[in-house]
């Protein structure tokens, strides 16, 4: 394909992007194919010769489209919402073009220098403190990960760099692997799974915190753990607390947390995956307060920020704290200005090696909505979460289940778990609208998030009916 | 913006992409500017309003584009390729439009079904072993990782976990750490940087075996170290080798250390990040030979294979051993299909939870080349490598560095260090062409890498006379 025909096939392109999202409501929500559906529909043999392009595109219709599960429908509630926007794809059209590999400032210097600046925006939205801020002399600052997987782990990586280092340092003797068998790291037993995958990466013991009725860490369950742990003669380390769980959406009280870890000289990392995009707004940003303890910080744009995947804002507040722990300068990779303190080599802060030009799709967003934009974004999905909630609290054959703060509804039948299981079933047999469940307190739950970007009150309302008439149909077979 | 406009403005962004590359050899290869160049030339603050598309646009080429290495340019010759073609963007806008986050069967069947059976396509145009196909029955299969540098350290925790489990059946009191503390991971001393920064992320000791004048690993030497190692009571379970090494494009002769890994029961992990795209020809694929000997083996079709970055494709012949690594089910990310035996959750192999859907651009770019199109890539790069090759050793001044099998010419002047580093810096000092340098037994070398698609004799002539003209004006300066 030659550069002519890239510019008659992108912009047919361009109209297939706008035709699918534009009549994406026409598609069932979840796909009705059964494991294995693809392969059979393809050739077992690749091509030895160049085929048409109709055909592939023709083939994307076929085979691809069915097997969808469409994210972006406004019939999507499963999750957590998987960010999209125009701006954001006209921006990685970009980025594909320039098609660098930023892993240096060499490599390409606009691809690292926006990416700081860009994560100093975010930062000032959220309102961080001066000390994550990178700015032109600050320790601190931000990076572009792929996911809050990434995040965590980078975060636990450095913080056991960092403790080995303390422990050495008061006894020269003792030896790494020594010091890693006792490091302790926490999260809550709400948390991700991502986080127990960390601590298993890392090969450190990660003990699960037990949360109250909130689903929150309370300060002195912690402080009781820390304190039992150490007379066992294990190292403390590492605490991932998270602001938005994934269950229910709880948020723990970093406030109070904050100092405890701070004493302890454990490292505090937030992970804010989902929640952490709607602390642009003021009336959410006390739940980021004691954002003033924490090491590191992460979320996900690409979640609710109207930025595609894959974009994981973290900062840190001492960069070299990263740095320190992954540093490697072969020569194919060092270049003239590296140890110019204005310089940012991104690879030193990541797992991976290679990197896209991801800074440009939240600079294409940031000034296409304007931070007035992006509080709207934010605050139409909370009333549609709050709309579902309304109308699950006036039927009393249901329960909420947990606090409704952000996007997400957790509501179950009142009865039992096999009942709530048969309805979630049901409701996604119909592929009308779709959900995945929970477990909150040993009850299994259903969770409702607001996801598309097109999600409108009509669609809410509609969302509604279908469960309620479920619920009913189910109830007459089978009584609460 | 909604649809329409995305309709006109993305017509446009296709026509802005196709228009810089058509036009890319006319902008400095490497830029001309400063560390923290950009921060001044936009705002401080992000903007609270909107503002307009045009000026966003505006500044791609006043703040973004002075800043850009043009890794796409015909004249840049610097690192390893980095892959672009149009059938990959095409498939790209696609999979941002789809914008799905397949990190389980159940959240687009398509996403993860055309991923494995394209990683069979590829595995068969390279002629993998029947171990590393999944098809329908396979114990094996493929994955698409970020960057070669998450596949060797997803191989190497999948061996660590493997290494402890061996070594606790036979001795169930021994602990995991004390285990962990004894495990050695080999690579050699021209192996990525990636391979040793593994290491430390598992938590293991990594040992770098000395090369021969190939710069490849010798089967005796690794045998001696193994043998020495385990005298001293450590438990050797992981190799990386490296076919293609990025300093000078070596080959570590796999087919004599594979067997000495299988009866030592190590964990043989391959990695052809750059190399690996040509094993689809013939004539290259004799140096794979052995590959049935290795439980993992991973290259980077986003380096040399026309799929834009990022497309890291990774292969094993027991699967089991990957997820049961990492596996984590909970509630919210389980699934109805999940026990059958024909569906992935490719989150169990890959350090991310998220991914995109990339297997898009597999299909888009084996579809519209055919294998045919590809291996025709692949010989026209080397060819173009082997004409620079033939400009070089008709020059007496210069010497080749090692022997030139694929796309990379390493070369330097007969002289010291000191005059190569002054050649290489007035080479990209002219900004016309970029390289890189290496290392190659204490010497400073240059390398010369046919990176971009749509380089011709013409760059590769005009590369030549640009170097030996500066090398004219340097020797008049400070001879030989």
């Amino acid at each position: 394909m030659d550069v002519a025909e890239f510019r008659r096939r992108g912009k047919e392109m361009v109209d297939y992007v706008a035709d699918y999202l534009e009549n994406i409501e026409q598609r069932p929500v979840y796909p009705d194919v059964e494991p294995g559906y693809l392969r059979s529909m393809i050739p077992a043999e690749p091509p030895l010769e160049a085929e048409l392009y109709e055909d592939v595109l023709r083939d994307v219709e076929r085979v691809i489209m069915p097997g969808i599960t469409h994210w972006h429908s406004p019939y999507f509630y499963a999750y957590f919402p998987a960010a999209s926007s125009f701006p954001a794809m006209l921006a990685d059209m970009l980025c594909e073009a320039i098609g660098c590999i930023g892993f240096s400032w060499a490599a390409s210097p606009a691809c690292t220098e926006l990416e700081t600046v860009m994560l100093d925006w975010l930062g000032k939205m959220l309102q961080l403190p001066e000390d994550f801020i990178a700015g032109t002399h600050g320790q601190g600052g931000g990076v572009i990960q792929g996911t809050a997987s990434e995040a965590t782990l980078v975060a636990l990586l450095a913080a056991r760099c960092k403790a080995v280092r303390l422990v050495q340092a008061s006894d020269p003797k003792i030896s790494e692997a020594d010091i890693i068998s006792k490091l302790v790291a926490y999260t809550s037993d709400q948390s991700h799974s991502s986080v127990e995958r960390a601590g298993l990466i890392g090969g450190v013991k990660m003990k699960k915190v037990p949360t109250d009725q909130h689903y929150a860490i309370k300060g002195d369950v912690l402080r009781n753990m820390l304190e039992e742990d150490k007379a066992a003669g294990l190292i403390p380390f590492y605490l991932c607390s998270t602001l938005g769980t994934t269950p229910s959406c709880a948020f723990d009280p970093i406030a109070e947390l904050g100092p405890i870890c701070n004493a302890e000289k454990i490292w505090m990392h937030i992970d804010a995956a989902y929640a952490g995009s709607a602390f642009i707004c003021p009336e959410f940003r006390p739940l980021l307060n004691g954002i003033e303890f924490a090491d590191s910080f992460n979320f996900n744009p690409h979640k609710w920020l109207l930025i595609n995947f894959d974009c994981s804002t973290m900062w840190v507040k001492k960069r070299s704290d990263l740095i320190g722990a992954f540093k490697m300068d072969p020569l194919y990779l060092t270049h003239e200005n590296q140890e110019s303190g204005l310089v940012t080599d991104y690879r030193h802060w990541q797992i991976p090696l290679g990197r896209r030009f991801r800074s440009l799709k939240m600079w294409f967003v940031f000034r296409m909505y304007g931070l007035t934009g992006l509080q709207a974004h934010i605050r139409k999905q909370v009333g549609l979460a709050k709309e579902f909630e309304s109308l699950v609290r006036a039927d009393k054959r249901f329960e909420i289940c947990a606090e409704v703060i952000m996007g997400l509804v957790c509501f179950r039948l009142k009865g039992s778990n096999k009942l709530n299981e048969v309805l979630l079933k049901n409701i996604n047999h119909t592929r009308r609208i779709h959900l995945v469940p929970c477990q909150l307190s040993g009850r299994f739950v259903l969770r409702f998030a607001v996801c598309a970007r097109t999600t409108e009150s009509r669609h809410i309302q509609e969302a509604w009916q279908l469960i309620t008439q479920l619920t009913y149909e189910l109830l007459q077979e089978q009584p609460l």
